[in-house]
């Protein structure tokens, strides 16, 4: 090229720098203009709900990097408070306003790229602007969120969505001392995130860490006392507070790409191809402003994730310096503490692998994260989907207060590579007592999967057994611990019966054997043999709870273990 | 069937229990027993270095079962203290002593299983009977050491063989209040495990815990006080120690399968095909006495592990009782935690690499295994290596402070399905500032490779720059750190000058491009920029330092992150 590339890139997030970054690694000539409505750029801002609960303890070590070092860095002129106007796709310039003296002008592009990101989604609720109602998207924001938290007289707090970031700010403002109420229009925490039995878990956690869960509720109105917010009101109560975090999701920042004639989607999402290039040649696009594709599915999901936002970055580097770059999509990973549980999912859940036209069968395990002899054991609860058919996994989800993370990149990994269940069976994960058991709690979840689709056992969910209790039906609920065990936690209903496993072989002609028979212990897996052996001697419907106790909300998942 | 099935399994160490516990649950009728030659059945034998440092409080935490509740469980008739004499192949049927009684008789089955496990190799070496010279296999051997540590007089401990058992007992030694050498016959630690980029830092990580190594040295002779060993005599110099730990390997026990006439392999292994049986229909094998297929190679390894034995037993108690499972493999994963070092590795080493014929393209690349503003992020360090010409990754190594485990986990997972680094560098890891940052370690390492690959930049391992200076070579090492860190740690070298990456653009023309540049920074990161920037400028001879100071080994990796 005789003349210098201009690379123009619009947001300064996290796509948007990364992009910047590696065109210059790629193209030394190349002029290169990151523009940014924000003063900040580059910035942590999945840290933020840390940054308000004093978790990270100063507001610099968000910020990876300013314009003045990525001038020295990476030779990249950026454009701080600087707002793009709009785009002439023809003339191949951008109209730009410096936001501080509202002064216009144009900027010439050989190559554009729109990082522009996500808003949260604020619907106009009556109240909703009294001080003290504020989203969490950007650092000034994480800001006043402090102020409102130093200020609050009523030292309560309602927010709003019970999604990643609902979640985590009802964690940081707990750690902050104010009394929280997560109010959630769905019926479960991390709805769209996360199945029942494991969304049901954490459901009791959170609560008992003393937040007040909402669950089903629309928030219809704020009210104040003067300016400031002072109550949130559902379509069925009330709810003190005058810090109120609005956290229901976000949607793309398209106006922009969509006034310039660029296609849009149905997330709102500026449309792109593998490349990551837009339906202008000249325009790419990424991080939480697009959709990407599903590899289990193929279909675009909107996932906005900062990790996605800066491989997006690499890819569209390349595609814009003369390289050829596929972003081969994502498999909708996602993790997030929640107090003392780590919490993550990957791929399709139980009901969206059912809508999607999998036949799913699932395994709920739960166990510990390495031997309970190894100090720092804890407690992990796996659930597990595999289609039918291809015996393929679809996906996983895990909770606990154990090492759950480790399991959800694995599935992930696993996931993007087509695995089976069968592969997963046998998988060489990494074994030594201070890290794992020598079976892994994903390696039972397979087997048990395999077990299930071999038609050699039935699991039933705790859900399940607790409905049939309520309902009155006539079956018989056999728990299998020990006598111990029974005496420190029981299940209340006249259908339970105790017989500890090492009596089963003796006692089993005391058993009705034409009757339906669920059998129960602390975690599924004494309970899973016992069903075995009840099958073989002949028991005709013989059924075993699904992580059993640990599922049950009837144990203490970070207790002692006692067997 | 119309007769109920003999199963007679040989070995109630890992693979034997679970070959009979599942066998019952797949038939009812079978009539299974069980031969152990010991008391004790069914323990974790990988957990004997942690009771002997009494990270593992209790000695009955390391049995998963004894003979009476197996029976109770699962119906298996377990004969403990028996040992198996012989196998009449054409008579279906073993010859048994009873060891207390010396009792023979014997035994009919239709099926045999042979989990015989392996043995520690103990060559005869002059005054290896002494006391105070023992292996580490089984729980009497752990309860013999432990009382060893409490009669030492010299407080002082040999340990042979820098392997995974060796390194654990340095550090459990440790633990228990003893000075310990270690000699390795090998010049660095874990030999034929660890590449020398990771096996080094472990080196120095070991040291700084007080323990001595000599490496490159062989033990000749034990001499003792009495009957009690008192020094290691190597072909260098004399170690004392009135407790010497000999770990120099394992065997297979395939006497008694080779007495029988079936087939054994090159390591002593008994020869199994995927559905784990032997060259014998009726009967298999598994766990520690046979080697494995490396999905990697398509070729055998012998690499025993307990998660192996414990997979064995599944797929041979399905083949066993007229199912039909395969056995797919391993990819060599291992992990062990060394003092403060989280350790792993899988798949091949750049050597093993390069001798099974593929041409390895590596990566080495240090990192927070989660952002440093998260509370407890720690330094790991990674090492990639890739295929060049199919881009298929062929091992990960890794070792520090961090959450190393979780990334060899990924990588076996990966390596399993046969992904190329392209996938790795674009795979959807969880991510959360609690869990990781933005980009995983691999993520960078997938990245590092693929530069490589292209050509767009050359790397040079910390040992070859060190080479270089003590060679007296005449090139540029270029630190582009701060003032501030390079006042903390400083190469000492003539060829070293400072030039902060900030002020690179601007004082570039003070360098020579002529002259071969070295660029090295704290992890390698800014090098690699730096260098990019230099190359672009028209440098000729531009290389950066992989791990940088982090794996040179001038920097503390436990140390508090300065940037």
């Amino acid at each position: 090229m005789d003349r210098q590339l201009r690379i123009v890139i619009i947001g300064g997030g996290a796509c948007g720098p990364k992009t910047a970054a590696r065109a210059r690694r790629l193209d030394a000539a190349a002029r290169i203009c990151m523009v940014q409505d924000e003063e900040l750029i580059s910035y942590a801002g999945c840290g933020l709900p840390y940054y308000i609960s004093d978790v990270v303890k100063s507001r610099n070590a968000l910020l990876v990097r300013d314009a003045a070092s990525f001038k020295k860095l990476s030779n990249v002129d950026v454009l701080t408070g600087t707002r793009v106007e709009s785009i002439d796709r023809a003339g191949h310039k951008i109209t730009l306003m410096e936001l501080a003296t509202e002064r216009k002008y144009s900027l010439d592009y050989d190559k554009l790229v729109i990082a522009t990101g996500s808003s949260p989604v604020v619907p106009p609720i009556k109240g909703i602007d009294l001080k003290g109602v504020h989203v969490l998207k950007r650092v000034p924001d994480a800001d006043e969120i402090r102020a409102l938290i130093n200020e609050s007289i009523s030292k309560k707090a309602v927010i709003v969505g019970a999604g990643l970031i609902g979640i985590e700010m009802a964690e940081a403002l707990s750690a902050r001392g104010l009394e929280v109420t997560v109010v959630e229009a769905l019926n479960k925490v991390l709805p769209g995130i996360l199945d029942e039995e494991i969304s049901d878990l954490l459901t009791d956690h959170i609560k008992s860490k003393g937040v007040t869960l909402k669950l089903g509720r629309k928030v219809v109105e704020f009210r104040g006392e003067g300016e400031r917010v002072s109550h949130a009101v559902t379509d069925k109560e009330t709810a003190e507070g005058d810090v109120v975090i609005f956290a229901i999701g976000v949607r793309p920042n398209s106006k922009l790409a969509k006034d310039a004639g660029l296609e849009t989607g149905p997330f709102g999402d500026i449309v792109v191809n593998e490349c990551l290039q837009t339906s202008d040649p000249d325009i790419y696009s990424g991080g939480d402003c697009v959709a990407n594709v599903s590899i289990i599915t193929g279909k675009k999901m909107f996932v906005p994730m900062g990790s996605t936002a800066n491989k997006h970055g690499h890819v569209i580097a390349a595609n814009i310096t003369g390289g050829s770059e596929k972003f081969p999509g994502i498999v909708g990973t996602a993790c997030v503490k929640v107090f003392d549980f780590n919490t993550g999912r990957v791929g399709l859940g139980e009901k969206q692998a059912l809508d999607a036209g999998f036949e799913a069968v699932t395994a709920l395990v739960p166990g510990p994260d390495k031997p309970g002899s190894s100090p720092g054991s804890r407690e992990v609860i796996i659930k597990l989907i595999v289609d039918k058919k291809t015996r393929r996994i679809l996906g996983g989800q895990g909770t606990g207060p154990g090492e759950v993370v480790k399991r959800i990149d694995v599935l992930a990994t696993a996931i993007t590579m087509g695995m089976t269940v069968d592969i997963l069976a046998d998988l060489d994960l990494a074994y030594a007592p201070p890290y794992n058991s020598a079976l892994d709690v994903l390696h039972h979840a397979a087997n048990l999967v395999r077990n299930k689709l071999e038609g050699r056992t039935t699991g039933i969910t705790p859900a399940d057994v607790k409905k049939k209790i309520s309902d009155g039906d006539d079956f018989a609920l056999l728990d299998v611990r020990s006598k111990f065990e029974a005496d420190r936690t029981w299940i209340e209903a006249p259908q339970v019966r105790l017989l500890p496993q090492p009596k089963l072989y003796d006692d089993m002609d005391k058993l009705d054997d034409e009757r339906e028979t669920v059998v129960v212990c602390r975690r599924g897996g004494r309970a899973y043999q016992a069903c075995c052996t009840l099958k073989n001697a002949g028991f005709r419907d013989i059924k075993f709870v699904e992580g059993s106790l640990i599922c049950w909300g009837a144990d203490d998942v970070c207790g002692e273990q006692v067997l």
